[in-house]
């Protein structure tokens, strides 16, 4: 936890003030900064109010389990990632670890659908859940010191997402989507908005490969190596940004 | 599994021959045959021997626990990556994720070492234990379709390595240690051998960093985000090669 991610139910005071207020924490924010972070009173530390400012907050009070911090934001958050994510739904485990990683390297817009090669199981996951999907989310934040959400968005219908959604999503970005037989390798420090297509564990068949030629995306490799999602995904985006 | 990774003793004819013999497999990889790839008798599947060629195998007998393949090696490996990662020693469950992602990836040469905030207790790992360590490293190869196992080296001690060992280990590399708070970024597409130093969850000590750069190594940042270390170094292997 490089930062700690301020929500608004957190501020006692000066829940409306863009830069500053007191904040009480309870809970696994509270604990890590007991018992990680070691912190004292008087010490400052990484925060962040989600979805504005990052500034420094200065422990006033601790107590078993509660922290109250007097909190000053000062500077604007990361610049995003000009990328949207459109990623074939992994098994749970992964998909926790590619929403966090993701996140952290500054996506804001994660897209995951379903296609033939996809479990239909993955789609009952508890990490889908409402109440759990923004968890790595967070985690994804408090790592890379930032503090905009990415949105994330489920469409359970390769075909209705393609024939009917695409086009609008994908307008004016460079469209390309990692396939491990493509002649082609995955381009360099681009310019502009990229729609990124990554396909499921075993790929995707070719009758979905030709649908989304023919949505305009250009079949991009990364080399002889086929690599895990949650390797290929970080890949990506360092060679394209 | 895009390999089925052969091993010497899996030869029940033609061990010594390079292009190929009888093989037969009993335990994980015969049940993934039969369960994942569920293949019959006549198809054909990737495999590779340790050290050694690419190519198919053909399906001869299928048992309940037994495989047995016609195989044929036709192809060398993908070239390595000309890097040597030096890795301060994560906690056990990042580190097995590390290892395959390197080693997917094609890094052939990993030392891991210990340095200030590198937790003690890591070195207990049964992770580490010398039938465990290859583990990661073979699902690696079988991931990322390869034959070549890295070599994983361990270091305990921080200061005899930099003292004692680091010039030579690092005699006509680029030198470069990744640090969240340098000013230079990562290079990219770089030409000749890297030697790239990752430290610990939450860094490394200002001695460390200094000690490293009294023996060439230059700190360069991945921007102004911080990643965690299974995301850092894919990420920066990415930019490097």
């Amino acid at each position: 936890m490089n930062l700690i991610l301020l929500f608004p139910d957190d501020f006692v005071e000066g829940a409306g003030h863009e830069d500053g207020g007191i904040v009480r924490l309870t809970g696994r924010r509270c604990r890590h900064v007991q018992e990680i972070q070691r912190a004292e009173v008087g010490d400052e530390l990484c925060v962040g109010r989600i979805g504005g400012r990052i500034g420094r907050g200065r422990v006033i009070r601790i107590d078993a389990d509660l922290l109250e911090m007097e909190v000053r934001l000062e500077r604007e958050p990361p610049a995003p990632l000009p990328v949207t994510l459109l990623l074939a739904l992994p098994r749970p485990l992964v998909l926790k670890r590619v929403l966090l990683g993701a996140t952290a390297m500054g996506v804001k817009k994660i897209l995951l659908f379903n296609c033939n090669r996809v479990e239909r199981s993955f789609w009952n996951s508890k990490v889908l859940r409402e109440d759990a999907l923004p968890v790595p989310l967070v985690l994804g934040l408090e790592q890379s010191v930032d503090t905009c959400m990415p949105e994330v968005l489920l469409r359970t219908r390769f075909k209705s997402l393609v024939e009917d959604e695409l086009a609008d999503l994908a307008a004016g970005t460079l469209r390309l989507v990692a396939h491990p037989e493509a002649a082609r390798p995955c381009p360099r420090e681009v310019e502009g908005r990229v729609t990124l297509v990554v396909g499921p564990e075993g790929g995707f068949v070719p009758y979905e490969i030709e649908q989304l030629e023919g949505c305009g995306f250009s079949p991009v490799a990364l080399g002889e190596r086929i690599l895990r999602v949650e390797s290929a995904v970080p890949v990506l985006l360092a060679r394209l940004f």
